[in-house]
């Protein structure tokens, strides 16, 4: 931390979690360079030195969000030796790892798409995309696989993107539960909502049948040892 | 429509309408009268006629959605017949109702509360509140009734509720979907997020194993006729 470039990344650091702070609060465009200053109390120059300006403290800030959460969606559909359900629980965790580890800066990207320069826009909008289809190609394999449900794939992945991104609006660090112990109950909640169970005997006719008597044996079986 | 009550309500809607979409693109510090004025091609002494000033116009823009969502969950809680899973279902249904029915001014209190006068962003805060308390509540409740799986029922209930806000951030009117589909397949993925199913076999022993062979056939009887 000595070096002047460990000192250096430091204040950039601080720099950028003062600006999400101001940029959440008051918005990008009534947030000035001065304000930003103030808020560290270090002189408009020293800022200047380390950020052109507030559009480059919003890009640094922002830009690695969807495209690292594009980038961990893609490890995960060129997996090998994963089943859909498998699949999906990768998916959840990870993006709600990405996004508790980084809140404010999600929220930020989330309020001000429309101040990113363009090229950086598309590049997010594309990530989004990119994370959004992941999801659904997912869903679709398991439903093919007759390990989902019949479900609405497209909305399904848009509601376990949907509760994974809303944590960065309620995670507290200092709360009662670590976000390892989150990002768990939500892939688990993520699966239940697309497997098959109980609900799916009502639909399948015998064939489901005969797989809960199969599971049933194979439950008393392991009950009795 | 020719009264002039009936008038000025359109009035007001369209700078309404106007000003959220403003407010979202540049942010409430960055928008100013003259702005939303321009944006409806009125004059501005014709805007502070309907409007003291823009803080006005986003009270008037958000002050209903939580109170709203909070008032709808009270009504489920107190309604008398309805088992835990029922009760579930109808607070997803008409919070994911309520959302995909004002998505712009549900994005815009979730991005300008701190713009919010202080007696309204603490009733805001409160309505949220209620409503987190309501799921919470009712998802404890299936668990008391056995009728879902012993889960975190608050991470359970934030999960519930973020699938539902995040509509406001993907819906869009002209899709493939109506409203009202998206709100059933979203009470169908909570539902089966939380009910108790084939999952539960693995923890509940001979328990679960018995209750599987009936099933299995009863379904099979069903089945035969």
């Amino acid at each position: 931390m000595n070096a002047p470039s460990g000192r250096a990344d430091l204040l950039k650091q601080r720099i950028c979690t003062a600006a999400s702070k101001l940029f959440i609060r008051r918005g990008f465009g009534a947030t000035s360079m001065q304000d930003i200053a103030d808020a560290l109390r270090i002189s408009r120059p020293k800022l200047y030195y380390y950020f052109r300006d507030k559009a480059v403290i919003l890009e640094t800030l922002v830009s690695n969000v969807p495209v690292e959460a594009h980038r961990r969606a893609q490890a995960v559909l060129s997996a090998e030796g994963l089943d859909a359900p498998q699949k999906l629980r990768q998916l959840i965790l990870q993006h709600a790892d990405l996004i508790l580890a980084r809140p404010l800066e999600f929220r930020l990207l989330d309020m001000s798409l429309e101040h990113l320069p363009r090229g950086m826009k598309a590049r997010a909008q594309k990530a989004k995309r990119g994370l959004l289809e992941a999801f659904t190609q997912v869903i679709r394999e398991g439903i093919e696989a007759e390990k989902f449900r019949p479900v609405d794939a497209r909305v399904a992945a848009f509601a376990m993107i949907g509760m994974c991104n809303w944590t960065a609006a309620w995670y507290r660090r200092e709360g009662r539960l670590r976000a390892e112990e989150i990002c768990k109950v939500l892939a688990d909640l993520g699966i239940s909502a697309v497997e098959k169970g109980k609900g799916a005997a009502r639909t399948n006719g015998m064939h489901h049948s005969l797989k809960m008597l199969r599971e049933g044996i194979a439950g008393l079986e392991a009950a009795i040892g």
